[in-house]
Protein backbone atom coordinates (compact mmCIF):
# COMPACT_ATOMS: atom_id res chain seq x y z
CA UNK A 1 0.00 0.00 0.00
CA UNK A 2 2.90 2.26 -0.66
CA UNK A 3 3.07 2.82 -4.07
CA UNK A 4 3.21 6.34 -5.51
CA UNK A 5 0.30 7.97 -6.62
CA UNK A 6 0.10 8.48 -10.56
CA UNK A 7 -1.26 12.10 -11.44
CA UNK A 8 -1.64 12.47 -15.05
CA UNK A 9 -2.38 15.59 -16.72
CA UNK A 10 -1.97 18.15 -19.73
CA UNK A 11 -0.44 21.41 -19.76
CA UNK A 12 -3.44 23.02 -21.52
CA UNK A 13 -5.71 22.15 -18.78
CA UNK A 14 -6.77 24.52 -16.04
CA UNK A 15 -7.91 21.92 -13.77
CA UNK A 16 -4.63 19.50 -13.89
CA UNK A 17 -3.23 23.05 -13.19
CA UNK A 18 -5.47 23.12 -10.03
CA UNK A 19 -4.77 19.74 -8.91
CA UNK A 20 -1.12 20.49 -9.40
CA UNK A 21 -1.20 22.78 -6.44
CA UNK A 22 -3.11 20.13 -4.26
CA UNK A 23 -2.05 16.62 -5.12
CA UNK A 24 1.52 16.40 -3.31
CA UNK A 25 0.22 17.77 -0.04
CA UNK A 26 -2.48 14.82 0.01
CA UNK A 27 0.05 12.26 -1.02
CA UNK A 28 2.74 13.91 1.85
CA UNK A 29 0.01 13.39 4.69
CA UNK A 30 -0.42 9.67 4.09
CA UNK A 31 2.99 9.03 3.01
CA UNK A 32 2.78 8.65 -0.39
CA UNK A 33 5.02 9.82 -3.46
CA UNK A 34 3.69 11.29 -6.67
CA UNK A 35 4.82 10.71 -9.59
CA UNK A 36 3.44 13.62 -12.46
CA UNK A 37 3.02 12.67 -15.63
CA UNK A 38 1.95 15.07 -18.40
CA UNK A 39 0.38 13.41 -21.30
CA UNK A 40 -1.27 14.56 -24.73
CA UNK A 41 -4.87 14.89 -23.58
CA UNK A 42 -5.83 15.15 -27.36
CA UNK A 43 -4.92 11.53 -28.16
CA UNK A 44 -7.23 10.42 -25.13
CA UNK A 45 -9.59 12.56 -26.39
CA UNK A 46 -10.29 11.26 -29.99
CA UNK A 47 -10.99 7.89 -28.69
CA UNK A 48 -13.68 9.28 -26.54
CA UNK A 49 -14.87 12.00 -28.95
CA UNK A 50 -14.85 15.08 -26.32
CA UNK A 51 -13.84 18.26 -27.36
CA UNK A 52 -12.10 20.57 -25.30
CA UNK A 53 -14.96 22.18 -22.42
CA UNK A 54 -14.07 25.53 -23.71
CA UNK A 55 -15.51 24.84 -27.27
CA UNK A 56 -18.75 23.14 -25.99
CA UNK A 57 -21.21 25.86 -26.04
CA UNK A 58 -23.27 26.66 -22.25
CA UNK A 59 -20.66 24.12 -20.87
CA UNK A 60 -17.89 26.05 -22.14
CA UNK A 61 -19.54 29.20 -20.60
CA UNK A 62 -19.81 27.63 -17.26
CA UNK A 63 -16.25 26.17 -17.42
CA UNK A 64 -14.73 29.50 -17.79
CA UNK A 65 -16.31 31.29 -14.70
CA UNK A 66 -15.78 27.58 -12.77
CA UNK A 67 -12.15 27.35 -13.68
CA UNK A 68 -11.78 30.85 -11.97
CA UNK A 69 -14.00 30.46 -8.87
CA UNK A 70 -12.45 27.31 -8.29
CA UNK A 71 -9.02 28.56 -8.19
CA UNK A 72 -9.90 31.72 -5.94
CA UNK A 73 -11.86 28.88 -3.73
CA UNK A 74 -8.21 27.25 -2.86
CA UNK A 75 -6.12 30.95 -3.54
CA UNK A 76 -3.93 29.78 -7.00
CA UNK A 77 -3.53 32.83 -8.95
CA UNK A 78 -5.79 32.11 -12.56
CA UNK A 79 -6.12 33.78 -15.68
CA UNK A 80 -7.85 32.33 -18.88
CA UNK A 81 -4.26 32.70 -21.19
CA UNK A 82 -4.98 34.59 -24.60
CA UNK A 83 -3.97 31.45 -26.56
CA UNK A 84 -6.16 28.77 -25.26
CA UNK A 85 -6.26 25.81 -25.37
CA UNK A 86 -2.34 25.06 -26.38
CA UNK A 87 -0.58 22.10 -27.37
CA UNK A 88 0.98 20.47 -24.44
CA UNK A 89 3.73 18.82 -26.81
CA UNK A 90 6.65 21.06 -26.24
CA UNK A 91 6.10 21.54 -21.80
CA UNK A 92 5.56 17.69 -21.50
CA UNK A 93 8.82 17.46 -23.09
CA UNK A 94 10.79 20.09 -21.52
CA UNK A 95 9.29 17.64 -18.32
CA UNK A 96 10.25 14.56 -19.45
CA UNK A 97 13.70 16.12 -20.50
CA UNK A 98 14.35 17.21 -16.93
CA UNK A 99 12.91 14.11 -15.37
CA UNK A 100 15.65 12.26 -16.91
CA UNK A 101 18.33 14.33 -14.94
CA UNK A 102 16.13 15.38 -11.86
CA UNK A 103 12.84 14.00 -10.78
CA UNK A 104 12.26 16.97 -8.90
CA UNK A 105 13.67 19.34 -11.00
CA UNK A 106 10.98 18.24 -13.64
CA UNK A 107 8.06 18.84 -10.60
CA UNK A 108 9.69 22.45 -10.41
CA UNK A 109 10.31 23.34 -14.19
CA UNK A 110 5.97 21.84 -14.47
CA UNK A 111 5.08 23.87 -11.61
CA UNK A 112 6.99 26.86 -13.38
CA UNK A 113 5.40 26.06 -17.34
CA UNK A 114 1.76 25.76 -15.40
CA UNK A 115 2.31 29.34 -13.66
CA UNK A 116 3.40 30.75 -16.92
CA UNK A 117 0.55 30.06 -18.56
CA UNK A 118 -2.24 30.36 -16.14
CA UNK A 119 -1.16 32.71 -13.89
CA UNK A 120 1.07 34.84 -16.61
CA UNK A 121 -0.93 34.15 -19.66
CA UNK A 122 1.98 33.02 -21.96
CA UNK A 123 2.03 31.09 -24.93
CA UNK A 124 4.17 27.69 -23.30
CA UNK A 125 2.31 25.72 -26.85
CA UNK A 126 5.06 27.60 -28.30
CA UNK A 127 8.88 25.82 -27.46
CA UNK A 128 10.53 29.19 -27.76
CA UNK A 129 8.63 30.23 -24.47
CA UNK A 130 9.44 26.86 -23.02
CA UNK A 131 12.77 27.58 -23.02
CA UNK A 132 12.35 30.87 -21.78
CA UNK A 133 10.53 29.98 -19.01
CA UNK A 134 12.96 27.02 -18.03
CA UNK A 135 16.00 29.54 -18.76
CA UNK A 136 14.60 31.99 -16.29
CA UNK A 137 14.06 29.18 -13.32
CA UNK A 138 17.96 29.02 -13.92
CA UNK A 139 18.05 25.82 -16.43
CA UNK A 140 20.70 26.51 -19.78
CA UNK A 141 18.51 27.27 -22.52
CA UNK A 142 20.88 25.52 -25.43
CA UNK A 143 20.44 22.24 -23.59
CA UNK A 144 16.55 22.87 -23.14
CA UNK A 145 16.35 23.15 -26.68
CA UNK A 146 18.36 20.37 -27.41
CA UNK A 147 15.84 18.17 -25.03
CA UNK A 148 12.83 19.71 -26.84
CA UNK A 149 14.77 17.60 -29.77
CA UNK A 150 16.13 14.64 -28.35
CA UNK A 151 14.61 11.37 -29.57
CA UNK A 152 14.52 9.78 -26.20
CA UNK A 153 12.39 12.69 -24.91
CA UNK A 154 9.63 12.27 -27.66
CA UNK A 155 9.59 8.87 -27.37
CA UNK A 156 9.27 9.03 -23.29
CA UNK A 157 6.38 11.35 -23.41
CA UNK A 158 4.56 9.10 -26.78
CA UNK A 159 4.52 6.23 -24.39
CA UNK A 160 3.51 7.93 -21.51
CA UNK A 161 0.42 8.77 -23.67
CA UNK A 162 -0.10 5.19 -25.29
CA UNK A 163 -0.14 3.78 -21.56
CA UNK A 164 -2.67 6.42 -20.12
CA UNK A 165 -4.83 5.71 -23.18
CA UNK A 166 -4.19 1.52 -22.26
CA UNK A 167 -4.95 2.40 -18.32
CA UNK A 168 -8.41 4.28 -19.48
CA UNK A 169 -6.95 7.27 -18.55
CA UNK A 170 -8.86 10.24 -20.58
CA UNK A 171 -8.83 13.70 -18.71
CA UNK A 172 -7.13 16.02 -16.64
CA UNK A 173 -6.00 15.97 -14.22
CA UNK A 174 -6.43 12.05 -13.48
CA UNK A 175 -5.59 10.28 -10.38
CA UNK A 176 -4.59 6.31 -9.84
CA UNK A 177 -4.59 5.02 -6.68
CA UNK A 178 -3.46 1.58 -5.92
CA UNK A 179 -5.20 1.17 -9.45
CA UNK A 180 -8.45 2.73 -8.44
CA UNK A 181 -9.11 5.99 -11.18
CA UNK A 182 -10.16 9.49 -9.89
CA UNK A 183 -11.08 12.20 -12.70
CA UNK A 184 -10.96 15.63 -11.64
CA UNK A 185 -9.41 18.11 -9.25
CA UNK A 186 -12.60 17.78 -7.32
CA UNK A 187 -12.32 13.84 -6.98
CA UNK A 188 -8.94 14.69 -4.64
CA UNK A 189 -11.50 14.57 -1.40
CA UNK A 190 -12.26 10.92 -2.31
CA UNK A 191 -8.76 10.44 -3.15
CA UNK A 192 -7.77 11.40 0.10
CA UNK A 193 -10.36 9.14 1.71
CA UNK A 194 -9.17 6.51 -0.26
CA UNK A 195 -5.69 6.56 0.99
CA UNK A 196 -7.03 7.20 4.73
CA UNK A 197 -9.30 4.16 4.41
CA UNK A 198 -8.07 1.86 1.59
CA UNK A 199 -11.21 2.32 0.08
CA UNK A 200 -14.80 1.75 0.70
CA UNK B 1 -29.87 36.34 0.45
CA UNK B 2 -32.98 34.25 1.23
CA UNK B 3 -33.61 32.93 -1.99
CA UNK B 4 -34.48 29.62 -2.56
CA UNK B 5 -31.47 27.16 -4.44
CA UNK B 6 -32.65 26.13 -7.81
CA UNK B 7 -31.92 21.73 -7.99
CA UNK B 8 -32.29 20.89 -11.70
CA UNK B 9 -31.82 17.44 -12.60
CA UNK B 10 -33.14 14.92 -15.02
CA UNK B 11 -34.87 11.01 -13.55
CA UNK B 12 -32.02 9.67 -15.55
CA UNK B 13 -28.87 10.54 -13.73
CA UNK B 14 -27.16 9.00 -11.28
CA UNK B 15 -25.12 12.11 -9.98
CA UNK B 16 -28.50 13.49 -9.80
CA UNK B 17 -30.42 11.09 -7.78
CA UNK B 18 -26.73 11.41 -5.59
CA UNK B 19 -27.68 15.39 -4.79
CA UNK B 20 -31.08 14.65 -4.10
CA UNK B 21 -30.03 12.54 -0.76
CA UNK B 22 -27.72 15.87 -0.17
CA UNK B 23 -29.45 18.64 -1.34
CA UNK B 24 -32.16 19.69 1.33
CA UNK B 25 -29.55 18.89 4.13
CA UNK B 26 -27.20 21.40 2.78
CA UNK B 27 -29.90 24.04 2.05
CA UNK B 28 -31.70 23.37 5.33
CA UNK B 29 -27.86 23.91 7.35
CA UNK B 30 -28.18 27.88 6.04
CA UNK B 31 -31.88 28.06 6.18
CA UNK B 32 -32.95 27.45 2.71
CA UNK B 33 -35.43 26.55 0.62
CA UNK B 34 -34.50 23.97 -2.12
CA UNK B 35 -36.87 24.30 -5.58
CA UNK B 36 -36.68 20.80 -6.78
CA UNK B 37 -36.64 20.45 -10.86
CA UNK B 38 -36.65 18.17 -12.72
CA UNK B 39 -36.12 18.73 -16.44
CA UNK B 40 -35.29 16.75 -20.23
CA UNK B 41 -31.14 17.23 -20.22
CA UNK B 42 -31.51 15.35 -23.50
CA UNK B 43 -32.72 18.64 -24.85
CA UNK B 44 -29.96 20.84 -23.17
CA UNK B 45 -27.31 18.55 -24.34
CA UNK B 46 -28.20 18.80 -28.34
CA UNK B 47 -27.39 22.06 -27.81
CA UNK B 48 -23.92 21.21 -25.84
CA UNK B 49 -23.58 18.31 -28.72
CA UNK B 50 -22.97 15.93 -25.71
CA UNK B 51 -23.76 12.28 -25.18
CA UNK B 52 -24.79 10.23 -22.58
CA UNK B 53 -21.39 9.77 -20.68
CA UNK B 54 -22.07 5.61 -20.46
CA UNK B 55 -21.97 6.33 -24.39
CA UNK B 56 -18.40 7.99 -24.34
CA UNK B 57 -15.77 4.80 -24.33
CA UNK B 58 -13.41 4.86 -21.56
CA UNK B 59 -15.15 7.70 -19.84
CA UNK B 60 -18.09 5.48 -19.87
CA UNK B 61 -16.43 2.53 -18.43
CA UNK B 62 -15.00 5.14 -15.57
CA UNK B 63 -18.62 7.03 -14.99
CA UNK B 64 -19.83 2.94 -14.51
CA UNK B 65 -17.39 3.12 -11.59
CA UNK B 66 -17.73 6.27 -10.45
CA UNK B 67 -21.26 6.42 -9.63
CA UNK B 68 -21.49 3.21 -7.28
CA UNK B 69 -17.86 4.31 -5.68
CA UNK B 70 -19.83 7.70 -5.26
CA UNK B 71 -23.07 6.37 -3.57
CA UNK B 72 -21.28 4.10 -1.49
CA UNK B 73 -19.11 7.20 -0.13
CA UNK B 74 -22.22 8.77 0.79
CA UNK B 75 -24.13 5.61 1.87
CA UNK B 76 -26.78 5.40 -0.79
CA UNK B 77 -28.00 2.76 -1.93
CA UNK B 78 -27.28 2.11 -5.97
CA UNK B 79 -27.10 0.29 -8.91
CA UNK B 80 -27.06 0.53 -12.52
CA UNK B 81 -30.93 -0.55 -14.13
CA UNK B 82 -30.62 -2.62 -16.71
CA UNK B 83 -32.88 0.09 -18.41
CA UNK B 84 -30.23 2.92 -19.14
CA UNK B 85 -30.73 5.89 -19.70
CA UNK B 86 -34.03 6.21 -19.60
CA UNK B 87 -36.62 9.03 -20.50
CA UNK B 88 -36.81 11.27 -18.11
CA UNK B 89 -40.44 12.54 -19.43
CA UNK B 90 -43.19 10.49 -17.36
CA UNK B 91 -41.66 11.02 -13.94
CA UNK B 92 -40.98 14.11 -14.46
CA UNK B 93 -44.58 14.96 -15.42
CA UNK B 94 -45.05 12.52 -12.72
CA UNK B 95 -43.44 15.28 -10.51
CA UNK B 96 -45.10 18.54 -11.90
CA UNK B 97 -48.64 17.08 -11.73
CA UNK B 98 -47.86 16.03 -7.91
CA UNK B 99 -46.35 19.56 -7.43
CA UNK B 100 -49.58 21.35 -8.93
CA UNK B 101 -51.10 19.86 -5.75
CA UNK B 102 -48.48 19.46 -3.19
CA UNK B 103 -45.16 20.46 -3.22
CA UNK B 104 -43.22 18.36 -0.15
CA UNK B 105 -45.81 15.40 -1.59
CA UNK B 106 -44.31 15.90 -5.23
CA UNK B 107 -40.52 16.17 -3.62
CA UNK B 108 -41.55 12.62 -1.98
CA UNK B 109 -42.51 11.13 -5.01
CA UNK B 110 -39.48 12.27 -6.68
CA UNK B 111 -37.27 10.29 -4.42
CA UNK B 112 -39.64 7.28 -4.52
CA UNK B 113 -39.03 7.25 -8.46
CA UNK B 114 -35.33 7.82 -8.25
CA UNK B 115 -35.36 4.93 -5.67
CA UNK B 116 -37.14 2.75 -7.70
CA UNK B 117 -34.73 3.34 -11.15
CA UNK B 118 -31.15 3.02 -8.82
CA UNK B 119 -32.15 1.31 -5.95
CA UNK B 120 -34.48 -1.42 -7.41
CA UNK B 121 -33.32 -1.02 -11.34
CA UNK B 122 -37.12 -0.36 -12.19
CA UNK B 123 -37.57 1.24 -15.53
CA UNK B 124 -39.47 4.09 -14.38
CA UNK B 125 -38.56 5.51 -17.60
CA UNK B 126 -42.21 3.24 -18.66
CA UNK B 127 -45.23 5.75 -17.85
CA UNK B 128 -47.07 2.30 -16.67
CA UNK B 129 -43.70 1.83 -13.28
CA UNK B 130 -44.30 5.96 -12.72
CA UNK B 131 -48.07 5.05 -11.99
CA UNK B 132 -46.96 2.03 -10.12
CA UNK B 133 -44.48 3.53 -8.33
CA UNK B 134 -46.96 6.51 -7.57
CA UNK B 135 -49.62 4.24 -6.04
CA UNK B 136 -47.03 2.28 -3.83
CA UNK B 137 -46.85 5.43 -2.16
CA UNK B 138 -50.14 5.70 -1.38
CA UNK B 139 -51.62 7.83 -4.73
CA UNK B 140 -54.41 7.52 -6.93
CA UNK B 141 -53.30 5.25 -10.01
CA UNK B 142 -56.06 6.83 -12.06
CA UNK B 143 -55.38 10.48 -11.26
CA UNK B 144 -51.96 9.77 -11.81
CA UNK B 145 -52.83 8.18 -15.23
CA UNK B 146 -54.54 11.15 -16.06
CA UNK B 147 -52.10 13.74 -14.73
CA UNK B 148 -49.13 12.57 -16.83
CA UNK B 149 -51.56 13.34 -20.13
CA UNK B 150 -52.59 16.67 -18.36
CA UNK B 151 -51.65 19.42 -20.41
CA UNK B 152 -50.35 22.03 -18.06
CA UNK B 153 -48.53 19.26 -16.94
CA UNK B 154 -46.77 18.67 -20.00
CA UNK B 155 -46.62 22.37 -20.60
CA UNK B 156 -44.81 22.76 -17.66
CA UNK B 157 -41.95 20.32 -17.67
CA UNK B 158 -41.85 22.15 -21.16
CA UNK B 159 -41.41 25.50 -19.95
CA UNK B 160 -38.90 24.55 -17.04
CA UNK B 161 -36.91 22.76 -19.51
CA UNK B 162 -36.82 25.88 -21.77
CA UNK B 163 -36.37 27.69 -18.77
CA UNK B 164 -33.29 26.01 -17.66
CA UNK B 165 -31.74 26.11 -21.43
CA UNK B 166 -31.84 29.98 -21.31
CA UNK B 167 -30.14 30.09 -17.86
CA UNK B 168 -27.35 28.05 -19.06
CA UNK B 169 -28.28 24.94 -17.82
CA UNK B 170 -26.98 21.60 -19.37
CA UNK B 171 -26.29 18.49 -16.65
CA UNK B 172 -27.77 17.34 -13.98
CA UNK B 173 -27.42 17.84 -10.99
CA UNK B 174 -27.06 21.73 -11.69
CA UNK B 175 -27.58 24.04 -8.94
CA UNK B 176 -27.97 27.94 -8.89
CA UNK B 177 -27.34 29.84 -5.95
CA UNK B 178 -28.48 33.55 -5.54
CA UNK B 179 -27.48 33.33 -9.32
CA UNK B 180 -24.47 31.44 -9.21
CA UNK B 181 -24.56 28.40 -10.83
CA UNK B 182 -22.95 25.12 -9.36
CA UNK B 183 -22.50 21.81 -12.14
CA UNK B 184 -22.74 18.33 -10.51
CA UNK B 185 -22.99 16.78 -7.11
CA UNK B 186 -19.20 17.15 -6.03
CA UNK B 187 -19.73 21.28 -6.04
CA UNK B 188 -22.33 20.87 -3.55
CA UNK B 189 -19.03 21.53 -1.15
CA UNK B 190 -18.83 24.85 -3.06
CA UNK B 191 -22.72 25.38 -2.66
CA UNK B 192 -22.42 24.90 0.96
CA UNK B 193 -19.52 27.00 1.11
CA UNK B 194 -20.90 30.08 -0.87
CA UNK B 195 -24.32 29.43 1.61
CA UNK B 196 -22.26 30.71 4.31
CA UNK B 197 -19.96 33.04 3.25
CA UNK B 198 -21.84 34.96 0.37
CA UNK B 199 -19.15 34.15 -1.87
CA UNK B 200 -15.63 34.36 -2.94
Amino acid sequence: MSEAIDFYFDFSSPYGYLASHLVDEVAARHAREVRWLPYLMGVAMKQTGSRPLTERGPIGVYAMHDFERSARAIGVPYQLPAHFPISGVAPSRAYYWRASQDAEGARALARALYAALFAEGLNIGDPSVVVEVAAASGLNADEVSAGLQDQAVKDRLRAVTEEAIARGVFGSPFFIVDGEAFWGHDRLEQVERWLETGGW
